[in-house]
């Protein structure tokens, strides 16, 4: 079934159940929209996994942020001993979790705790040159793509893009200005946190790299991309991208995965054609990215941790959405008793 | 272990994760909330108990609504039977459904249906003279209060309370209007469904209703609610009540259950002490019933369904916060590998 005809199956049953048309507001529309991501009114929710890509950035040693890149590993480490807060969040919603190693500095402690498939050891500075180059780029969308076709071949339903990254939001701030058209200014926020020096550093790097960057866009749209990175941005681009292609629905958590999704719709103007946006953060970017990307966020909590978390408060929602379409009756059998 | 000191130990331990201060936004804000409602920073989620009050309401017959008493007995045999919307939220989200007849016009068709402890077969028509005699509002109440109390011996560690009534829209707009000081246009909306025509009639039966109620406030709130109605309401007031006695975290629905809670307030000052909001609603009054009583809703996703389906929503959510406080690793942990 085509993606209009299974959201168009979807709303006309919705319309045709024992309630008030339209009576529950979001989920309805979160019910189309997955019914629409899978070309079928009785989509699925489980089994469903979080894809959790780590990279580091060359950019942190320019003191845009408060913490080390160490900090990667050590948050890497939490995840794959199950002590994250995604992996607390996982667990509540009935989600497996994958780590996957997309370009961090450290290598991860062993094959038991998670994929090492670095596309090196985190980016260049890319306040210095570009974070990536061509190859690099490859690999990581590549990265992203392989972890989206072993979802299908397990049969995975739903998978939601996390990530983890020291620096990341200053890359997905770039990313933003450069795909969105935003001025770099309106999207840099404070991330996992800063000083107002820091917060200014930021700024000013990403505004620089911005301008760097943005002439390329008209002719390479991909080297644009790859002089700010970085690594688990996009293979979270190329896992969404693939995820459309097979069809699976596919979550995308905050600021920094819709970053990811940016970059995806950039290289492949169908890449979005399964993805849904989990929430709107506290980030002040993230407003810019979803309205770029047209996809209407479920969640306003102010979150901003990043990890997948968002999209695994979202989870649930996707069950009560496909449960409405599975087992309320109609009025027709409502009113027949 | 007090309201107050549960909510500190859990602030101080979300704050000593490993992760940035506040940077699960709302769910914090929930997580906190959970651990003071329970007087636990170990907040438990379940078992939980969606209790669904319904009732009839005699001003049907002045025409302000579309939909005739009647549904109200095919909505409680659908839930009955499991195939209502808060049946399929219900099980999707782990949540044991029980439904008690607080005051319908008619009698359930069987003892394994529900709970049949009618106050009365439906309201008086509250345009005409008061909507019950307070006899029938003390009945209604200590339903609510009985269903509680049942909760707290079967070990329920959350409560959801929602309602099924036609025209209780109606009632609960008379109970805003009347117990947070707004006036009656401010706080009519179309309900289950509206025409022109009939809104207008709401308008003015909500008007007249509260204009004549108002001046008893003063010496005798009873008889302003008792003019008013509703048995499901009193009964979720009732059931609110007792649920904050005996420490059962207790998640108000839309309109109709805040209004419910509003009542409870204007009995008992403590009454709210275990009480969550679910969600702000699309019903116009909802809002002001909110900020009345003192609640942040946590999701604001257009629902104007009832029976308890926001409240449904919400419950995974408890189960995420929980285990935020419960199973990921502080910083210092984190730190230590």
């Amino acid at each position: 079934m085509s993606a209009a005809d299974a959201a168009q199956e979807a709303r006309t049953r919705l319309d045709s159940l024992a309630k008030p048309p339209g009576s529950l507001g979001r989920l309805e529309a979160l019910a189309i929209r997955l019914a629409e991501t899978q070309g079928r009114a009785d989509p699925r929710t489980v089994p469903r996994r979080l894809i959790v890509f780590a990279g580091d950035h060359g950019v942190v040693e320019e003191g845009i942020g408060l913490w080390p890149s160490e900090v990667t590993a050590a948050m890497m480490r939490l995840i794959a001993t199950g002590r994250s807060s995604c992996s607390a969040l996982a667990a509540a919603s009935g989600t497996e979790v994958v780590l996957v190693d997309a370009g961090s500095r450290a290598p991860l402690p062993g094959p038991d705790t998670g994929r090492d498939e670095r596309a090196g050891a985190g980016t260049a500075n890319l306040a210095r040159g570009p974070a990536m180059d061509a190859a690099g780029m490859a690999a990581a969308l590549a990265i992203g793509a392989r972890a989206a076709a072993r979802a299908a071949e397990d049969g995975i339903a739903v998978i939601a893009t996390g990530e983890m990254g020291i620096g990341n939001t200053t890359v997905a701030a770039c990313l933003a200005a450069l795909l969105t058209g935003a001025p770099a200014e309106a999207v840099v926020g404070p991330g996992a946190g800063s000083t107002p020096e820091s917060l200014a550093r930021k700024r000013a790097v990403v505004a620089e790299a911005v301008a760097r960057a943005r002439p390329l866009l008209d002719t390479d749209v991909g080297a644009a991309i790859a002089s700010v990175g970085g690594f688990e941005i996009l293979a979270i681009a190329g896992c969404i991208r693939e995820a459309a292609r097979r069809g699976i629905t596919v979550v995308a958590d905050g600021f920094v995965a819709g970053a990811g999704a940016l970059v995806a719709r950039a290289l492949d103007p169908g890449a979005l054609r399964t993805a849904i946006a989990a929430h709107r953060g506290a980030e002040p970017g993230h407003a810019a990215v979803l309205e770029a990307l047209g996809l209407a966020p479920f969640l306003e909590w102010d979150l901003r941790l990043g990890e997948g978390t968002g999209a695994l408060l979202l989870m649930p929602m996707l069950d009560a959405a496909a449960a409405l379409l599975r087992d309320v009756a109609t009025l027709e059998e409502a009113i027949a008793g």
